[in-house]
């Protein structure tokens, strides 16, 4: 018997390896004969470098960069394949969490600290950078983040303009001579963690605005300066980033990547679950187990362990997945993929118990939902 | 597809019916075509009688009997099979759930109603009744059941002993000459809802006085009359039920009823499964759903769902069990008969919500459970 271990992090409670190391426990609890093969998984948003580097044995370098706002902030980068892949996360250098609530203001808030730590990753000499683009406390279309590698972003002064969504009003011209020099030969894939485009009512001001700080003006302004900032791109590289999917990920972040770097934007969950070896993790499973906070209309937008159903059912492996919660809008029907799906409350309890006890209560939830299966399995069996 | 829907009432939300009824929209959720075969279940305790006339289609009929303290109240009992077994509930006019909380006081409390009740189904003519031993407010050993039915219970001078627990240290002496003529022909079944004996630790007074208002003076009172009325007994009948399995449930009814009458004394849920012919619904079922409020440590000691488990594990049929909460100390090896244990919290919630929503939290996690054990069905035979 072979069980695949896969969570998601659980938000504000526990991370993919810790959940990871929860759900083992659980199965080791019914059997320990049962050989047990952890991938934790992570979709682009915070905690995708992490989970990289865990998996695929990678070492953590650390360096000082501006946060949204400007201040030094210690972030990181993975180094993977003796150096030859570099992982960050947008979420390290311009994360929404690094922002208290009231410093909030995507109209300020700059994505340039993610732009000078992937420009120290280029600095080691890697051939290939994976980014997780996700988790952003900016708006400003990945405008910093170009500009810290050496994207001219230039008013028609030929001043380069001011920082965060606001200053993207009076961009004239975008001068690509002065790039750094290897992303002319770096390949770059951005790890998105949503599929929203750039613009409009599911893009990146209008859906994601409020909850970064913005007022409902400024949504307005940001929207209006992500459409100038697109049509500025196609001017320059002919690429037009306004309807493709994920350009709105972290902010504009993914249809900055792709207008003007030419990365490749692929869902997070996707390309996590290549790196990480999932394909072959699954060779010869007889269970899935994958996890997340949150099981909600949202989780339905190929989040961790939607893509880990997916792939799973390509292979004929059931595929249980264990919740903190289950929004009461969804029901089985709404995840096909799904062999079952649980709740880790095995009781009425407070949020607050449920997310300061969620390793526990994983493990014995595990042990449940494994004692059903092999149930199943023996009955099947013999 | 053949499913078996045998639920527990949720006590203090809902009744083994509409527990029946809310899993029952589950299973159709998931697919319409299945065959639902609805047990309702009870194990003794309260809502047996409702129970058993809902699936055997009794009627129920309802007089003025005196409460525990002597008031009167309105109780039922039920006529199956056309009149010739009729079943009632300790509960119905000895229950603890009659009295405010500041009335309990077993030193006190009669289980003379249900005598009276008893006496009324007799006099319907029936050959057989079933008896719901549980759920009293009573530790009189029946002693007030027994009078109601014509046994002398006399003290030195003859002359009948008070009512309640505290009367039975007068006793000297059991009159069977005037017992109600219909018990000499009738069988007699006590479906009790413990295993407890009279005496002793696990005891009717020792365990259960002090939730029903025994101070622990009042315990080691009822301790002395329990034991003298087991010997007073053993000199009429010659039975002694002093140890006798389940000799201590409802306040020591069980032994009261086997010691004087001659009455089974059988496990409450054993008795039920057999009367609502739970065999023949196991009969080609490829699933079992039951369902209880709280699965702890006393769910271990045979009620429903146990019991449930055990039958249909000698069928062969995987059983789930549904609750309302699952405590902390139990995992899925204290019950080995089930093929998994699932709470209806799906998310964090309060105990209030969860019992208010009972009822659609149940049709919900129903419809998830079933969704998983349909994909093992489906894998199974595909």
């Amino acid at each position: 018997m072979r069980v695949v271990i896969a969570p998601n992090a659980l938000k504000g409670s526990l991370t993919a390896l810790d959940a990871a190391r929860a759900i083992a426990r659980g199965v080791n609890t019914v059997d320990r004969t049962i050989e047990v093969v952890s991938v934790p998984i992570a979709d682009g948003g915070d905690g995708t470098t992490s989970v990289l580097c865990a998996v695929r044995g990678g070492v953590i370098r650390e360096t000082i960069v501006p946060d949204p706002l400007g201040r030094p902030v210690r972030a990181s980068f993975g180094l993977l394949d003796e150096g030859r892949t570099a992982v960050l996360d947008v979420a390290s250098a311009s994360g929404l969490a690094l922002l208290a609530e009231h410093e909030r203001d995507p109209l300020l808030a700059s994505s340039r600290g993610t732009g000078k730590l992937l420009s120290t990753a280029l600095d080691t000499g890697v051939e290939r950078v994976i980014i997780g683009v996700g988790g952003s406390a900016t708006i400003d279309g990945g405008a910093g983040l170009l500009a810290a590698l050496g994207v001219g972003l230039l008013d028609d002064s030929g001043t380069p303009i001011a920082s965060g969504g606001a200053g993207l009003a009076r961009l004239a011209r975008i001068d690509l001579s002065r790039v750094h020099p290897a992303l002319a030969r770096v390949q770059l894939r951005a790890a998105c963690d949503v599929d929203c485009p750039l613009l409009g009512p599911q893009g990146a001001a209008q859906l994601f605005g409020p909850q970064k700080g913005a007022t409902p003006e400024g949504v307005n302004e940001l929207e209006r300066n992500l459409e100038h900032f697109a049509q500025s791109i196609a001017s320059a590289t002919g690429r037009d980033v306004r309807s493709v999917v994920s350009g709105g990920a972290a902010g504009g972040i993914g249809g900055g990547l792709l207008g003007v770097l030419g990365a490749t934007l692929e869902p997070g969950i996707d390309l996590v679950l290549e790196a990480v070896g999932f394909e072959q993790a699954l060779q010869g499973a007889d269970l899935v187990i994958t996890a997340e906070g949150q099981l909600d209309r949202q989780s339905l937008r190929n989040k961790g362990p939607c893509g880990v159903g997916r792939w799973a059912k390509r292979r004929g492996v059931p595929v249980v997945v264990l919740a903190g919660g289950i929004a009461d809008d969804v029901g089985p029907a709404d995840f096909p993929d799904f062999a079952g799906m649980f709740s880790i409350c095995r009781r009425p309890m407070l949020l607050e118990e449920a997310m300061r006890e969620a390793a526990p209560l994983l493990e014995l939830t595990t042990e449940s939902v494994l004692h059903a299966f092999l149930h199943r399995h023996r009955a099947r069996a013999g």
